[in-house]
């Protein structure tokens, strides 16, 4: 057993001044990046300073500076209660997290089914001239040469939720969206028993993630069942056309239990079966929203898969802020968890932050 | 779409000083508690903060104050690479996040299988004064006693991975284990056919939450599965014993196809599988261990349940500083989540931090 307290070690202004020989106003000069130092005791400054090891105290300098900085996010509408509306009160959260550093914060919002929309917001942004962009892009054009636009300004921007290939952000937050489908195609067929053919409830929505997690999805089926057949139906989240749609399906297609969907909507079909009694089906879905914990209660959704929104919102703000203020180093992407959620362990499902 | 950036509001020390109609000495005087302030001066700064909802810039506050605290963990013995040194990394991690506000910090071990060492530690950890303390408690009456202490001399504790019900700690920072084990038995059953018994390999070591994820377990069991029945033995970490025993255990079972272990030794059971290619074999276990991959890659080790504990390191840390640094109020627990881990999500399980 140890029994020294430890502090991990500071170094001093005084002791970087004596290593090198200059005076304290030297020091402080260099370290603050101020004119009027001969080269030869900046020289012989950053040479103590290595040797010493110093490790400036980076929320003392941060907090002392006056500079503001004005960071933007960009994300589709929403509801409350949402998938994004966590992502939202997790940009906030940070933001408010980091009060003390003059951050000046601002979200954005575009509709997903008009592209002028989000054009219209790119182009906003940009007069804007934000110090740093949190960005949801759509697999556009657009998205290319506003990112260029934002290289070119050096404007550092981290991308939440969806990636782009083609396009090299700070950093990229969110699920790997091919290995979750992949994951979840696992766990259902784990509910599994004579079933000879499973469902796909495809929405109409523009979200790259979902199509990532049908292909992940389909790669395991066919690698592990590969006799099991998959019966697909496209839906928007429209309660008439949710109820027809499904209604047909389900008569075309009898003997289907087993059944996910690859976005927050799982909900819509999980009531569906509620509403029509059909006790036997079984669904995957993805996010923690209080319509699908409902859907699980009933023992109609088995899983859901959690993205942790919050997460990844606090998460950007966090990435922007460590590059720009602090200039620590950031990963060039940080994949969230592929959590899975069920009637037993939802409770425990850590929504926001460490703590 | 909004586009006003935002900041949260900051309340000046001059507008403070205006709204109370005294001096910007004085209301510093107030802000740092220092003596000289007539009553009636004081009564109307504290009016004045409270109309401006004055929030004080707490960061720089504990910078500027040179005080210095002591934080103690005590914790079980243990090797490299286990789950216990995940949670000492996250005590360090948070200390070393925290470097910049004169926080010391020391962690003392003790034998699990040896109640003198476990009082020793205590006592030395009293003698030591810390300013508050992280404890994986031991189910005994030195527990009580040490708490009972802390609580007298005012110095506030946190408690690591397990709960003891009869003590107040400041937090607790855990899993909710009986759920755990409820949660474990759901996802081992998803993998019965036939099934009719199920294995628990039980480790003979100290530890309050194995047995209560085996009541969970059970609980389950005969919710769910009455007429499944569960075979039970109990194993020391001990290569020639588990040889022996195992082999015994499956000679007398020899239609046990599916097992349980409530701790980190997963592997053992896994390994000893493997070397006999008993490929039949499906375990449920605890903890993202090395070894454990290792026997899951294999698919002889279907879960893990991952518990977090850099995590619970990092949160004690933090959650001791919040509340006695940054005066933050603190809950009584923090539960970490009951995470399935598989083949499939292994790789995006998040150890460490937020990011």
């Amino acid at each position: 057993m140890t029994n020294d307290f430890q502090q991990f070690e500071k170094v001093r202004i005084k002791d970087i001044a004596e290593k090198a020989g200059v005076s304290v106003g030297t020091v402080d000069r260099v370290l603050h990046g101020r004119p009027n130092v001969s080269a030869k005791a900046r020289e012989r400054i950053e040479k103590a300073l290595q040797e010493l090891n110093y490790q400036p105290n980076r929320f003392a300098s941060a907090l002392a500076s006056n500079k503001k900085y004005m960071f933007h996010a960009i994300m589709p509408s929403h509801e409350t209660n949402s998938y994004w509306s966590e992502a939202e009160l997790g940009l906030y959260d940070a933001v408010r997290e980091l009060q003390d550093f003059n951050i000046y914060f601002s979200i954005s919002c575009y509709d997903v089914y008009d592209i002028n929309s989000y054009i219209n917001v790119l182009d906003q942004v940009l007069n804007n001239h934000p110090d740093g962009v949190v960005l949801v892009p759509q697999t556009e054009q657009a998205t290319i040469d506003f990112c260029n636009q934002l290289t070119q300004k050096n404007i550092p921007f981290v991308f939440m939720d969806s990636n782009v290939s083609e396009i090299h952000p700070l950093s990229f937050l969110g699920q790997d969206s091919h290995m979750s489908g992949y994951f979840a195609a696992r766990m259902l067929m784990l509910e599994a028993k004579e079933d000879k053919e499973v469902a796909i409830f495809h929405f109409d929505i523009a979200s790259p993630q979902q199509n990532n997690r049908e292909n992940g999805f389909k790669q395991f089926m066919k690698e592990k069942y590969p006799e099991c057949k998959i019966k697909e139906v496209t839906l928007r989240p429209n309660p008439q056309e949710i109820e027809e749609k499904l209604t047909l399906f389900f008569a075309q297609n009898p003997n289907i239990r087993l059944g996910c969907t690859f976005c927050s909507y799982s909900y819509l079909v999980g009531e569906f079966a509620i509403k029509h009694q059909m006790k036997q089906i079984r669904l995957l879905g993805y996010d923690v929203l209080e319509r699908n914990i409902e859907c699980m209660k009933k023992d109609i959704i088995s899983f859901l898969i959690a993205q942790h929104p919050w997460r990844q919102g606090y998460g950007c703000i966090d990435a922007l802020f460590n590059h720009i203020v602090m200039k620590k180093e950031i990963k060039s992407s940080y994949y969230m968890p592929i959590e899975l959620i069920t009637k037993e362990n939802w409770e425990y499902y850590i929504k926001n932050g460490i703590l």
